[in-house]
């Protein structure tokens, strides 16, 4: 059945009609009143999701555009940067920052296991001289579903005092709370097709004072992602560039639709449907990629270990028309990720955790009570 | 009323209601085979719609965005260019490229005036050691309504024979005829909200086998504008970063209209615009800012001389729901702009000039005959 679909990967996320209509608008012209309004009630909502003070700002990116516009304007070639590599997106901006001529030093971790929090403790306390000029990091990383210590880590940040903290929040930020400004966070790069039930295309950056002050004497080349242009221009609720207009229709939506859950409801959301989710994969007998304990709240990489992740995922897609992310790189074949942010609700799992259960009796799996998935997720929904 | 906006200007153009239905289908994932399909027809269509054997390069970016990537991609810092600069946009790609360490020349012209072919000549001419590594120009100058003489300029970088032709077609590609194959144009950045008809969010880039070439040794540091990494991808109907996918679904749609519609007859259709819009413009007794025989086909900058541009062009939003383009920086309140590319029709032409007629009336001119303009733009549409 055509567009019977239901997208269950980290990113883009299910869209809601709401948004989707707002979308499928007649464009206005960017330079018009009308538009600037718009601009306005999104840039004090973006503030608000991204609870900050400073104008957060929207891009005509993808995700690794806005990282890219996240790095380039606070730093200068030969910038000595601690970045945490853990997993694909924590490794693309490795590749990044060295194509930029950064001074790169990887402080790693395994695929599927966190980044540790000490480990960059110790070369900033080792930097006495500050040299270290930020620190990148990855918060959910995606290929892995693992929930990097953003806070811990920031801590340490916080107290070598020069460097600044440059985030990843992609799949992080509108699924789980993160305090900017509390936490003294630098720079937050995300993108539309994630928490912000929006269709990709749009990214963001909020960006502190502290970072502001380094943009003024970072010299890396940059024109179209030069963020001071667009502060400037979003002061005065207009853009530096053709906006992609309609999307920022639906993003005026989705916005209005989570100050409409509020920002707990949708942090203690996403919680409840990771949670869910983790507890029906363990019934039906799969593994899990990573731990609990750093498990993010976005999605989660399963890791059978008798049955051929991509036959499950296949099946999935065939039976029930679910899409079911595959595994990065070397996780290929060995994990597949059911994603759950953005515009997804309890009702969702149980549609998975149940169509899960038939794929794995279709490929001849016993070692689970029928009915044990949607049993354990229905404990967290109704507990 | 609301939603009854007619919008002339030069970009957002209207949208088709066939490509705004399919940019508010919901989302699938961009790394799935349906996608994979979708990404193959549209690079095909892209081709064709460039005359191109090359791939065409399809970036999560507005125009300017596209621009930067067809200069940064094939450019080292010290490089000598040469920019054309007769409006807004020529100036914005010397800032750019001096942005990014280029040596730039500007070639200039009075805005409202078209760029000299001989003044490009004299230069390259006198280049005898090769040290100009790029000609960059706008084709169809959107800010004067100016169109560039691009196959004569072209002809002086041929016999050149180091530098490369890098155009800046955001509004004339898709509204005239650009044959970039045949006549050897290296690089040229367009953008979806013009002739594309297709909300702004995505520029495409072709590139020439000899800009090609010109990467291979090209220094700037790029990451997501590289378009090398897109080019890989391209060629594997897949993106290098996550693609705008509901736009991708209206470009779909877009390109089949327009080859149901065929090359010629959509570049007689924006000549035929251009033409009415001008003698409707000239019957009601307006000047024009440029000449005939320099006219953009997908603009036409009007210079009122015995009423306020800024009065005509509010009274047209006010009493008819017309959107017009004002002029920009020292051509602000002098000049209003009728955009007529991409989904425009000859009807929209006499609805434009029948509403200022009105309006012109309104503001107490006397100087033409009344219904005069629009029997002088069924002239062009009849005769």
């Amino acid at each position: 059945m055509e567009d019977k679909q239901l997208l269950m990967i980290p990113g883009p996320t299910p869209i809601p009609a709401r948004v989707l209509q707002a979308i499928a608008k007649h464009p206005i012209g960017h330079r018009s009143k009308a538009y600037s309004k718009i601009q306005e009630e999104v840039t004090a909502n973006l503030k608000w999701l991204h609870q900050t003070e400073q104008d957060v700002q929207a891009l005509t990116v993808s995700g690794t555009g806005a990282m890219e516009a996240g790095v380039i304007n606070f730093l200068s070639a030969g910038d000595r940067v601690l970045v945490g590599c853990n997993g694909k997106f924590g490794e693309r901006w490795a590749e990044m920052a060295a194509t930029f001529a950064l001074r790169i030093e990887c402080i790693s971790a395994e695929w599927g296991k966190p980044l540790d929090p000490a480990a960059f403790e110790a070369k900033l306390e080792a930097d006495k001289e500050k040299q270290i000029k930020a620190v990148i990091i990855t918060h959910s990383e995606t290929s892995t579903a693992v929930l990097n210590d953003l806070e811990g880590i920031n801590k340490a940040v916080k107290a070598h005092g020069e460097a600044l903290m440059i985030v990843d929040a992609v799949t992080s930020l509108g699924a789980m709370n993160i305090p900017i400004d509390e936490w003294g966070l630098d720079v937050v790069a995300s993108g539309s097709q994630k928490g912000y039930m929006v269709p990709p295309g749009l990214g963001f950056v909020a960006v502190s004072a502290k970072a502001w002050k380094a943009y003024e004497t970072a010299t890396l080349p940059k024109y179209y992602l030069d963020l001071g242009l667009h502060r400037k221009a979003t002061a005065k609720n207009s853009t530096a560039f053709t906006p992609p207009i309609n999307l920022v229709f639906g993003l005026q939506e989705s916005l209005r639709m989570m100050r409409e859950e509020g920002l707990e409801n949708i942090f203690a959301r996403h919680d409840r449907l990771k949670r869910a989710t983790r507890a029906g994969v363990k019934a039906l007998g799969l593994g899990l990629l990573c731990e609990d304990e750093v498990a993010s709240p976005a999605v989660t990489a399963v890791m059978p270990t008798n049955v051929e992740a991509e036959k499950i995922r296949s099946l999935m897609q065939e039976k029930f028309a679910i899409s079911l992310a595959g595994g990065q790189d070397h996780l290929k074949g060995k994990i597949f990720r059911i994603g759950h942010l953005g515009f997804v609700c309890d009702r969702d799992i149980l549609t998975v955790i149940a169509a899960l259960e038939a794929v794995l009796q279709e490929l001849g799996q016993t070692n689970f009570t029928p009915g044990a998935g949607v049993a354990a997720a229905n404990q967290v929904f109704v507990g």
